[in-house]
């Protein structure tokens, strides 16, 4: 089978993989639609030595379940983390934070980007019908955009401001947005800020902060220009979202963070069911930010594509391109 | 009068200061006991340009109030931030966080490390007969200790952790210790490990921290090394409390905050009737941390004594010595 092999910080496509067996308890999954995401980038520059195949961002189809019959030919999307269940994180409601977790296309673990793939069926979640592929691949990152208010109360009368109108950006304004929250989202390309209008909801560039008034503030771009923004943005007790990962470390005044009294609060994956049901409810439609398609075959092209600035959602799809 | 005052990083002891006038809704206040903090040797140090006369912990006696007479005779202590009552801030419960705040002895207000000193009386909190001075001194810090509590819920079965346990970190300590919950401290000093042992409350070194284990990590040492022990110790989803300002800016492995989820809470100033009133009541009794007397004419000595490492609340009363 086909699938994107990264190696020493080197992307290729490998032809002749063996097609993986799943064990019992897990999943034998057809790749539909998989996105290509920031963390994937990270992956390449070397942000976490990670060797094998990439991807966590999908949406399949079940055609083995061991021991599991029921699953078979069912839709899924899926929790990226594999955890062990025994651990203390485990077992106190926190098997994201597995102490002996393995994570699909990140860590210790072949990822999605391939023409079959393995999950444990205790990761899967059915695709409502309403919900077709081309959305159904947001349930990921959606569910992480979603993580932000199972960590932190939005109140409807809070001003919120969301760094960076990405790929990620972009979801968590369009999550935020249904809190009833005074929100702006701060965004320098055209492209995004058709987007946002598109969907009503304001924006912002950088001259047009109003320092140290937002209540909360979600940085979505993982730059360190990034979150000296969201410094400045934020009011005295208010909060900062830091929802990427930075490559290198980050300088930071811990002094103004005690005297000014900020929250930080990092946040990563949510909730998929959420996710799964605003979709299917038609609340949430990410479909306008898919820039374009490319078959797992010419996965390398569709890299090179995400990689730019300004680039939207790459999707991969099955096939040799 | 006499007064220690801070001009280019020097320290100096002036001898002949007026004693200020206070305006209406101010209290001229007699200085009783005056206690030095590590932000006092922190400004000594050039963390923040300050001139004036230094200290922010009193006790003290109000000796005249225009328009207030009532206060008069009362034996006070009192808020540090000079707020305008104007500004958002102040408008919407933040007075602490004033955009156009003083500071007593930190920013544009002259301290208490003076005979006599100035305060607005909406500052003032009257010490409660049952509360001697040796403690009510305490009352700043010890407000600032309790702050945690307005900002984190510290459950009675977490596992809490304090980093440091010096003038600050003793305070804490004692503080969360009546919360119920499982409180380690880590203290390095065989003294600040008596103390304890004396206060019940159970102490670790640096090899036993658990890594990844606590629920909540106070960092009370202002130190980029104690910081670096807080991120080992705090759990995945936990909460690190930064109660001290850092002299310097501090590397944070930012990836590595939003992978593990933490949540960090800057934490400053805090409320002055809680403090009084555990002290009131006998629950907490600081006064073991007292390391020395000195007049305000061995200004120069107390702040020299107090930069020592190990050394616990050095205090200062008037007069030449």
């Amino acid at each position: 089978m086909f699938a994107i092999w990264l190696e020493n910080q080197t992307l290729s496509i490998r032809e002749n993989l063996p097609i993986p067996t799943p064990k019992q308890g897990d999943a034998l999954i057809h790749m539909l639609l998989a996105g290509i995401c920031n963390t994937d980038l990270e992956l390449c520059r070397g942000y976490y030595p990670y060797q094998g195949v990439l991807g966590h961002e999908f949406v399949g189809q079940v055609v083995e379940a061991p021991g599991f019959q029921e699953w078979v030919g069912k839709r899924v999307v899926g929790d990226i983390n594999i955890a062990c269940g025994q651990c203390e994180n485990c077992q106190t409601g926190r098997p994201h934070h597995c102490d002996r977790r393995s994570t699909l296309g990140i860590a210790n673990y072949d990822g999605c980007f391939s023409e079959f793939f393995v999950l444990p069926v205790k990761n899967l979640y059915t695709v409502p019908r309403e919900v077709p592929d081309e959305m159904a691949v947001f349930s990921e990152p959606l569910a992480a955009a979603l993580e932000i208010q199972e960590q932190v109360s939005i109140h409807p009368d809070e001003r919120v401001l969301v760094i960076g109108a990405g790929r990620l950006g972009l979801l968590v304004a369009q999550i935020l947005a249904l809190t009833g929250c005074e929100l702006k989202v701060l965004a320098r390309r055209p492209r995004s800020q058709m987007i946002l209008t598109n969907y009503n909801i304001p924006f912002i560039t950088e001259n047009e902060i109003q320092p140290h008034k937002a209540d909360i503030v979600v940085e979505a771009t993982g730059t360190p220009a990034g979150f000296e923004l969201a410094r400045l943005a934020v009011r005295p007790a208010g909060t900062i979202v830091v929802k990427s990962t930075y490559k290198d470390k980050v300088q930071m005044d811990l002094s103004s963070i005690v005297v000014d009294e900020i929250k930080l609060v990092g946040s990563r994956c949510g909730p998929h069911a959420a996710a799964l049901r605003l979709m299917e409810k038609g609340i949430i439609d990410p479909r306008p930010l898919i820039e374009s398609y490319f078959p797992l075959g010419d996965g390398l092209s569709a890299f090179k594509l995400a990689s730019q600035p300004g680039i939207l959602k790459v999707l991969l799809k099955p096939g040799q391109g």
